[in-house]
């Protein structure tokens, strides 16, 4: 890892501004009637206002609603005829999944996975229903994996097994409903901090949950800007914090200083039966171990869950994840369902049981050693990345803990859909997960640079345009 | 259908009372300090409780935790072992899964699924992140697929293509999160009615949500008590209504008459904009529309919302759902996360993009007509099963719309566990399924006897050791 640490940090960048991209081509469907509203609007009164985390605005994304492919008539045909039509559907579909999985840059999800061993399993309706460390009565589960997969995490987060408790999630959200949840259940009146740039499930969270939140300003490399925590903190020390820790953000990759953070409530008077830390590790909490001189995410420290995603680092056909917390914070929530011979602590009752065997399977192949790997070239594919686009003068950022490489949004939309680009205002990413190999960033690079060529020559070749239009002679 | 309707409604069987089974085998573990409580506790105040259905109860089960199947570590040995230690643990794994498929009685999930040409789609991270009518820029997704059977579902409950609004969620205690929620976004101030037989996410969700609830009596088949319904609607009639109408209770397959409920909101003075309407149809709801006589859940009565689960009556390797509302509740609760580009009124962010497929070829192999065939046989054999139990003296329930049948919870443990029975206090239930054929149903009938009689002897052969032990003589 040496020789690519340490990475360029937080180079410059224009702040982005949130602010709606082109004017929405309204269609005249249902959409078309969302109310117009300011962005950023005032915060509703919140037990009016949605639960999302952003408010309603004004870029209303209506110009592309998905098609539906309609469940065929059987009555309509016999049945040779039916079972072709279906080889023929899904023999398409399959076509189209491999073109856009060659094509994807923009989401941190990693790509590269082969479960050939686990093929079988489909045949079974594998649900861990209920809590992950009781049996339930329904025996065609995977809870031998998914305590196996969490014992190992247990190890990575340096928590005694008697001490944690956790689940395998659905998705990173999953995870950060569960975390909050069990914040504010520790701490009833707490209030949620969390920073601008923080995934909006959080926020969302705090809606569903009506609990009162604060939203922190972030600093240009979009961690959450430290002076304003400390200022909300202090002007509101007669109620508990219940603070949201990025470990790296959705759209920069920017890693909240957890040790900066605990220092800040000590500053203030919160002692640790005041506040309750849930990490956001979605994509990052499953690299930071691997990373050399990284802060530690642990377990040492006086936080009270973690949540991570597993499809997007580890790679998996489903989206999945893990949320841990501290035993004693789930004594108090959870309550057993004779129905299930099960308590449950889990924000869903049924759980994929597929998730648990996708996990322990690439964990025991690639084993602590392999995950290290992947991370190093990930991080050294992504400053590769950042020099290239740099040569051919296009403005990026890469946090230095970060593969996640942040450039100026493209401006024509088919390259943008094309390599599914995730973009927030007028800047866009690629997350360098192991699935892109130094090919996929040449060939990447190369169509941007002809993407930009085109879009310059057409605006000087637009420019003569008017010339000519205000040249009468020509 | 008209050979098997109607059904015996409601056989009398003794109320059933929630109360521990046995005295828990407490171990020197962390659930041992669980703090013991009354059963039924008094509701804690709702920003303190729990935030289950159920107040944590003496019932604590500790006795039998899941053993871990840890995470092989990869530096102990080279490729070929790992590999192959993988396999034997996938195919003793496999085997487990098969014996534990062909003993299954007790959770309404039907096993029986064939999804070969589906097979190598586990190749793709299939993800419908966010909104399922608006594509994100990521391209691996099942979107049109999704968008199909939500039509499917649109034209089965009889609402306009462009009025509803719905996503495939990850089970059923999602749709009721995402329909509980809804209703407090439309009525914020609004009190959950549910019977105390409801589903224990129900509860959830209002403890979660931050909502006054009120749990009301049920009648001896397991619906709601219409009296005490009508009576605290009454009582609270200076505050909206959210109610949970069950179609089908989880215990008792029990279907809280909807017309019924609709009746006493104009009784006691509720206007359409005074009350939401949440219909639980976890099992049943999928199964309601094909049965002669049953009264209709359909969007043409004004109801808010339905959530069905995808795994239980369809049959799906995965748990999954639908939950289907009016677009015009929804339009209040999104908004647009321009990071998606995606809209997103769901609970979870990513989405699994294989379920859809799953419920899509399910929906269009089978057709309207096969799955009231399904429902039929399902009918037929839970009657069968019934007659065959009384026939040697079982105290048996079986509502006229369900293919629950509920019994006298056998005895043996060990025969609980090998059938995987549900239980509830001193009742167990069968939930007759398309895979639960005739062979089987002998094969479970057989064993229980067995069973019975096994006990029955051993209690008789200890009474005459009893007597022996008094009688000096003998």
């Amino acid at each position: 890892m040496d020789d690519i640490l340490p990475l360029a940090k937080a180079h410059k960048l224009p702040e982005p501004v949130l602010k709606p991209v082109g004017v929405p081509h309204v269609e005249d469907s249902a959409a078309s009637e969302h109310e117009p509203a300011e962005l950023e609007a005032a915060p509703l009164s919140p037990r009016l206002a949605a639960y999302q985390a952003l408010p309603v605005t004004k870029s209303t994304i209506t110009h592309n609603y998905t098609p539906a492919l309609a469940v065929l008539d059987a009555d309509d045909m016999d049945k040779e005829e039916l079972e072709a039509r279906i080889v023929t559907v899904i023999e398409d579909y399959k076509e189209k999944l491999q073109l856009r999985t060659d094509h994807h840059m923009g989401y941190p999800y990693n790509l590269d996975f082969d479960y050939g061993p686990l093929e079988g399993l489909q045949k079974y309706c594998i649900n861990n229903l209920g809590d992950p460390f009781i049996e339930s009565n329904y025996g065609v589960h995977s809870r031998e994996f998914e305590i196996g997969v969490l014992q190992w995490f247990a190890r990575l987060w340096e928590i005694d097994v008697d001490d944690f408790w956790g689940y395998i999630t659905n998705c990173g959200t999953e995870g950060n409903l569960h975390g909050i949840l069990v914040g504010r259940e520790v701490l009833p009146d707490g209030i949620l901090y969390a920073s601008r740039e923080t995934h909006y499930s959080i926020f969302k969270a705090a809606r569903m949950y009506r609990m009162d939140s604060e939203k922190i300003a972030t600093l240009e490399s979009g961690e959450i800007d430290y002076d304003e925590l400390r200022a909300q903190l202090t002007a509101n020390c007669a109620r508990p914090a219940i603070i949201n820790v990025n470990i790296g953000t959705t759209v920069k990759g920017a890693v909240d200083d957890l040790d900066r953070v605990l220092q800040i409530l000590k500053d203030t008077g919160y002692n640790e039966d005041r506040f309750y830390i849930h990490c956001d590790g979605a994509l990052f909490g499953m690299m930071i171990p691997f990373v050399k001189r990284a802060p530690m995410v642990t377990f040492k420290k006086p936080i009270g869950s973690i949540s991570v995603s597993g499809h997007k680092f580890v790679g998996s056909p489903v989206p999945c994840g893990v949320v841990m917390t501290r035993l004693k914070h789930i004594k108090g929530v959870s309550s057993d369902v004779e129905y299930l011979n099960s308590r449950d602590a889990t924000i869903m009752g049924s759980r994929n049981g597929h998730a648990p065997i996708y996990m322990w399977y690439t964990f025991t192949r690639k084993g602590y050693e392999g995950l290290r790997k992947d991370v190093e070239k990930c991080l050294r594919n992504a400053h590769l990345l950042k020099s290239m686009l740099e040569r051919a003068g296009v403005k990026t950022m890469l946090n230095e803990l970060s593969s996640t490489v942040v450039f100026e949004r493209p401006r024509e939309e088919a390259f943008v859909r094309k390599w599914q680009l995730a973009c927030e205002g007028d800047i866009a990413h690629v997350v360098v997960m192991p699935n892109i190999t130094i090919r996929k960033l040449e060939h990447f690079v190369q169509e941007l640079f002809e993407s930009r060529t085109r879009v310059s020559v057409a605006e000087a070749m637009q420019l003569a345009e008017d010339a000519r239009a205000l040249d009468d002679d020509e």
